[in-house]
């Protein structure tokens, strides 16, 4: 799917519905907060995975991180490739094998 | 920017790294939770945005929300839209044009 | 301990440093959430234990707490009981035991 | 309240229904975050306080921290004022006095 397409789609809906007016950064970052506790709450007793189940919510986690974006004027598939490469420089590779002690501490 | 070309250099970074021993879903879901706490903090005591911090934050949230939707086998952009039809059929535009208060339920 | 010494404690503290400008209900919220993360992080790549972390970041999740119940008026112990009877009516011993698919949905 | 109370009042709570086998440190941890969440939902899109709203939201917080340093051994009074005395000495009255740019990092 092309990237623009789901942006357009989203700015619509959040149009059509008049609910920019809620969409702030702060209020978007809470959304964010929120929405990721609803997913994490499909692996609150188990690590069994429900896939229909994370799907939805991993969707609504996605869709405020774009909608985040959109509004500091950011495209979410560019700052994940830049911080990507800061990351690399963090963590080569020769240091970071397999290491979670360090890779805990990110 | 090509999402294919992102997701091959995610799938990468975390393969030199032999990081992907770590990244059960369980394990991508906590981590989406935490970094979404990170990118709130910069919000604990202010509305005002630090727009180089948002981005590095919510570039890490992202960058587990793609690994973890990777490693069930669905496509972000996929499921977001997927999502934004079900939400346009729960929440028809007449009952819910400027409406914190069916919102806030969402 | 008296809890009461401790509450005297917290807010002689917040006072000292001026810093109740800064606790709203909404920022005292958004701050549980965001040293529950810290607390989490603890647990991002293992199930074991680091006892001293964990007193370290649970501490700080109850200091929001009892700062935030403070704030609206009630003890801390006190909605912890009330909830715990409403739990007990929504929970029947009889249906409710060993029933983590029940439990999964609080 | 008496506090001893409290926790042998949730011990019992826990084992009637044999939920202590879901409880595990990992899990309480989660639970904490998930139930930090559904508090933070009260303010997603509104700094106003729902009162009855909040006390049942930080009520389950609650009750899941204070299980969690069960769990731990520890007592939450105590690890709260412990934490206390070392965030006075980290945070010293004529450095720290209104000071929300040197809070923000605590």
């Amino acid at each position: 799917m092309d990237a623009s397409y789901l942006i357009h789609a989203l700015r619509e809906f959040v149009k059509e519905r008049d609910w920019g007016q809620f969409h702030t950064p702060s209020n978007l970052a809470k959304s964010i907060s929120i929405e990721s506790a609803e997913l994490l709450e499909s692996f609150q007793w188990t690590d069994e995975v429900d896939i229909e189940r994370i799907k939805d919510e991993l969707a609504d986690v996605l869709t405020y991180c774009i909608l985040l974006a959109d509004k500091i004027g950011v495209d979410p598939d560019v700052i994940v490739m830049e911080k990507l490469e800061k990351s690399a420089k963090k963590y080569p590779v020769e240091k970071s094998k397999g290491n979670s002690t360090k890779y805990d501490r990110l």
